[in-house]
């Protein structure tokens, strides 16, 4: 994959919310691109660490203990086994960076907020 | 680290070129930033895949057969192995994720661009 990639092209491509694209794929890490609004399952993952950048909009990363408001530009990077919820009052768009094996709703139950994995953005 | 982190502000903290920081460590792998003008030595990693997404300016990476011109908001991923070089007319400011372990002149012989590794941004 040396082809060059233009993120604001791949998040125009979809529209739905809380359904990550791939973006790109590299030494077993994904980078993963998510239209976000409302607030997502809390859950942890215990397969590594996930780093959530924002690319448009206002994005928040909740702990049990707190909440780290996001703006574009800004990350976080949340350790594995940390539980966390993500939310955004209005859409936003978030760039993730995690293991190719991180499914989207970790060690919660099943629901309508786990997406598939392996799409390609 | 579930501190939030700014990259505009990351950015604002240095001026040298070709002179990576760590912005973020997680899953073995770096999240490096990098302000780039001019152009860099030719070489290759053999330790993994590395991607350059532009942040702000105009920056390439150019391989034996081809060059890509990057814009903000573009990456492109290059493959463990393929020899490469990077530039810049202007300065650009880039983000880099890549293993830890690699250093940024790759197989090239240790010279001025060969940047000190661990530098936290």
């Amino acid at each position: 994959m040396t082809e060059r990639v233009d993120l604001a092209e791949k998040f125009a491509g979809f529209s739905d919310h809380w359904r990550p694209r791939i973006a790109a794929q590299l030494n077993g890490q994904d980078v993963r691109i998510v239209k976000v609004q409302g607030v997502f399952p809390w859950h942890s993952h215990a397969e590594g660490q996930e780093m959530f950048l924002v690319w448009k909009g206002r994005f928040y990363v909740e702990f049990r203990d707190r909440i780290v408001h996001l703006d574009p530009g800004q990350f976080i990077v949340v350790p594995s086994g940390v539980e966390h919820r993500t939310g955004a009052e209005e859409e936003a768009e978030v760039i993730i960076f995690e293991p190719s094996e991180v499914v989207n709703t970790g060690d919660a139950p099943v629901s309508d907020y786990t997406a598939p994995g392996g799409v390609m953005a």
